[in-house]
């Protein structure tokens, strides 16, 4: 069983990366997605396990004191954090793990595991992100200006990813990051430990060594 | 129309290259061979135009001079070159051009067109090259030796290369090639000018500039 891949979807709030997780996790057997954990409390609707695991501050500090998250960060005076278990777990099966976290977060993980994947979902110009965000007709005009802001800021960090998905047709957009996610296991930085294995094998059997 | 990519197959001589381009040729029409200039003479079957570009030693040096040839080396004696128009040409109406050359004139053009897009052919391991080029059945054991020894050399440098293309199947190879090339637009190191772009178009917008 070949180990999956850890995938760190990234990307502008209102440029569809949960409508993309969605539908591969629909779509495709190959993906498992992993649930963050969090000490902010449950929003109507939201339930332990599958939005969030909802912990105490004790608890989650114990988690981080047994090493037991590939990353956290505080937000607005709450942790969150990615549980290890079950992302070892599901790559040890072979399934591909989906993380949908911010910038700082894919860095943390790409520096401690160099071959997660970062992909970062983007529109096709900030014009239709700006039409999305007002169009959800739910918010008021500062709020949106401020998501804008963010989305700029987001923008800065860009070119730490390894591939940029442009949500225009979203039918036509997952299958394009299905395919972007295969073909990206056969990215030389992914396969090292095949290049070392062979380079030795050749090595060997060009000196006549059988 | 957007460009087409640059792309450069490298490998193994026995891996099978030359098999996957001329499937990917026959099977998809977004791409292009690129045909090199050589200054060698050509053998039995070989057709000008089609194998090669033949051309003598001053015509290939004026091509140097005049800025003509994307990369060129010389092997034993003769020149060997990349034609620039006729690739400028077929990326300039989209089309994928690939290019079957050697590492040395790989990295020159990876320098020169930094999008260009590195692809290293391998068997799964050494033994099945090994019995590729043993199976063949018309070369000596000295000649099989010899090309152990440059394959052992050329396994040097495919961490250079972006993705390493494993030929177990050959269909299955095609299909992945082709994945993989279409993905590779995807990457970032592709998608400066779009990244440079939207984040200006943010920064404006998030300024409430309409």
């Amino acid at each position: 069983m070949k180990k999956g891949v850890l995938i760190v979807l990234s990307g502008f709030s209102g440029a569809g990366k949960g409508t993309i997780t969605k539908k591969l996790l629909e779509k495709y057997d190959n993906y498992a997605l992993s649930i963050s954990m969090t000490t902010r409390n449950p929003r109507p609707g939201e339930t332990d396990g599958r939005e969030y695991f909802f912990v105490d501050k004790d608890t989650f500090e114990r988690h981080i004191r047994e090493d037991e998250l590939i990353e956290y960060a505080q937000y607005v005076g709450n942790y969150y954090g990615t549980p290890r278990a079950y992302v070892e777990e599901q790559l040890n099966i072979g399934k591909d793990v989906i993380l949908e976290i911010e910038i700082q977060g894919a860095l943390k993980i790409k520096e401690r595991f160099p071959d997660t994947l970062l992909l970062f979902v983007s529109t096709k110009n900030a014009k239709v992100l700006l039409e999305r965000l007002t169009g959800r007709g739910t918010e008021t005009e500062e709020v949106i200006l401020n998501r804008m802001k963010r989305a700029a800021q987001e923008a800065e960090g860009m070119s730490e990813y390894e591939y940029i998905i442009i949500n225009d047709d979203i039918d036509i957009c997952v299958e394009e990051t299905h395919s972007i996610i295969q073909s990206a296991k056969a990215a030389t930085i992914r396969n090292e430990e095949f290049i070392t294995v062979i380079q030795k094998e050749l090595k060997d059997l060009s000196k006549g060594e059988k």
